[in-house]
Parts: C-alpha cells; structure tokens; sequence
C-alpha cells in the first residue's frame, strides 16, 4: 500500500462488480441470514421486498472481497515498480453502514471506494488512521450500499 | 414477533454460541476475505494477529444467523400460544460496528440481543423503528464483536 502520508482524499476508485445469482443468493442465505425473502422466490413475492433479493451482509461480503482484490492489485503494482509496501493494520470497526435499496436477482452491483478522512493516531505513533467511503451502485445508478471503513496504515514518518 | 409497544427495553438474551474452526474460517475467507491472515496458518502467525482468525465478516455473518433463528423461535412461540404475530420489517442499516478482538481457531462466540432504543417512525405511522445492541462474546468473557441494528417492528396501534 501507499503510506499513510501519501493517500489522497476525494478520488473514488472503482474497485469490482458483481452480478448476484438466484442460487448464491440463497446458498448464502442458506448459511448466514435464512430468512424467507432471501431463501424462496414465492415467500418473497409476498413480502415487502416483493422479489428474491440477496441478505444484506451478502452485498457487504462482496465488498469486503473487492476490498482485499483492490489492496493486492495495488500491492503487485509496486512491487513491479520496485516501490517501498506500507503495512496495512487492522480495521477497528466502522460506521454509517447503510442497506438503501435491495439487491435483486441479476442486479450488477458495482462497488468502489474512496478516501475521505485521514487521522495521526496519538497511541500508535507508527500508524495512521484512513476512514473510506466504500459504496456499491446497482445497474440504474442507484445506491444500494454504503458503509465508512476505517484502517490502520502504516506512517512513512514515525511519530 | 411482539408488537412495537410490548418489546421491553434493557434485556439482554443470548441467542446462540458458535466454536470457530480453521476449515470454515478458510472457507469463508476463500469467498469474501482473501487476506492472508484468514487464509493460511503460518501467514497468521506473522502477522499482527499472531495466529489464524476469523473474517470480521464471517464473525457478523454468524451473529446474523442467530438473529434469523432467535426471531423464528419467537415467532413459532408466538404460534403455539395462539398470540398474534406483529411483523418485522427491513433494516435500513446499522451503526457502530465494532471488531474489538480477534475470533481465533477454536474460540466459541456467544452472541446476545439487547433492545435498548424503541423510535415511532412519523413518516411511517404502522411501523415502530427499534435499535438493538447486538454482540458477541468469547470463551474468556472478552467482547469481540458489537454493533446497533435497527429495524421496523410492526405497532399494535397504527399512528
């Protein structure tokens, strides 16, 4: 990764997409969220959903996914170029985690994130603290996914 | 599900305990969490983990689960006494997430729901908006995992 000191807030960067199936949908539902809307197309015509979609924290698991993609590419990249890797540390949680629209069957959802908050940690002088704005737009433009991450990264100065 | 009015705020239950083994949390992270201190023993070790662990996602995905199962219970408790059954609602999303330990190979997870804040929706007058502190907790009593869900909860007494 860059380093902390060198990230630049405010450019959004597509990171992958992914068009969600009937049967992950429900393989995942399956295992991790069994609720009716996500699991039988005719129980989710009836619910307010009004057609199968997929389990909130599916979408999220894709994103999460995209996530890690996104940090290995740009890894290799500068290995390529011979470039110094910052460490990235762990995530500390997040916020404003938002579900705004359902994912439907066939529904290509398109995730990036982007950069918008960058914070010195005074307990961990060799890190620093980036919060990102990750989203996921389906296939009409709309939102249907956003969350604020946060990570430790690793400071090019030490304290 | 009780209606809106008749959930009682402040009680904590548990809603299930789930032991973590090094085949699924490989598993899980294969799909949405490629990073390789989900993935591989010896990688974990040097890392800042020190030993495999679980996706943070896979952590939430479980507590997910439970929440399913505890509400289907309820629901089918509900249904033997010959009570009514208010509805649930979608979640628009959650807030405060929190991964403060690392769930390593072999620990048990147990996950509790407390109802700590009940909202009237104004601008949906039959439904009720309640935020609920959702966690999870390991074999040593360290919290590891913590977040307020919301979601709409169908009132007795409409607007």
């Amino acid at each position: 990764m860059t380093y902390f000191e060198d990230i630049v807030l405010g450019v959004r960067r597509e990171i992958g997409r992914h068009t969600f199936t009937a049967e992950e949908i429900k393989r995942f539902a399956g295992q991790f969220d069994p609720q009716p809307f996500h699991m039988d197309e005719e129980a989710a015509k009836r619910s307010h959903f009004g057609a199968l979609c997929a389990s909130g924290w599916h979408t999220a698991a894709w994103c999460m996914r995209f996530l890690v993609e996104d940090h290995d590419r740009h890894v290799a990249e500068l290995k390529a170029r011979g470039e110094p890797i910052a460490q990235w540390g762990p995530s500390p949680g997040f916020r404003d985690l938002q579900w705004l629209k359902p994912v439907y069957v066939g529904d290509t959802i398109t995730y990036a994130a982007e950069p918008i908050e960058k914070r010195e940690s005074k307990s961990r002088p060799q890190w620093g603290l980036l919060f990102s704005r990750n989203t996921g737009t389906n296939q009409k433009g709309e939102l249907v996914y956003s969350f604020i991450g946060s990570a430790f990264i690793e400071r090019r100065v030490k304290g």
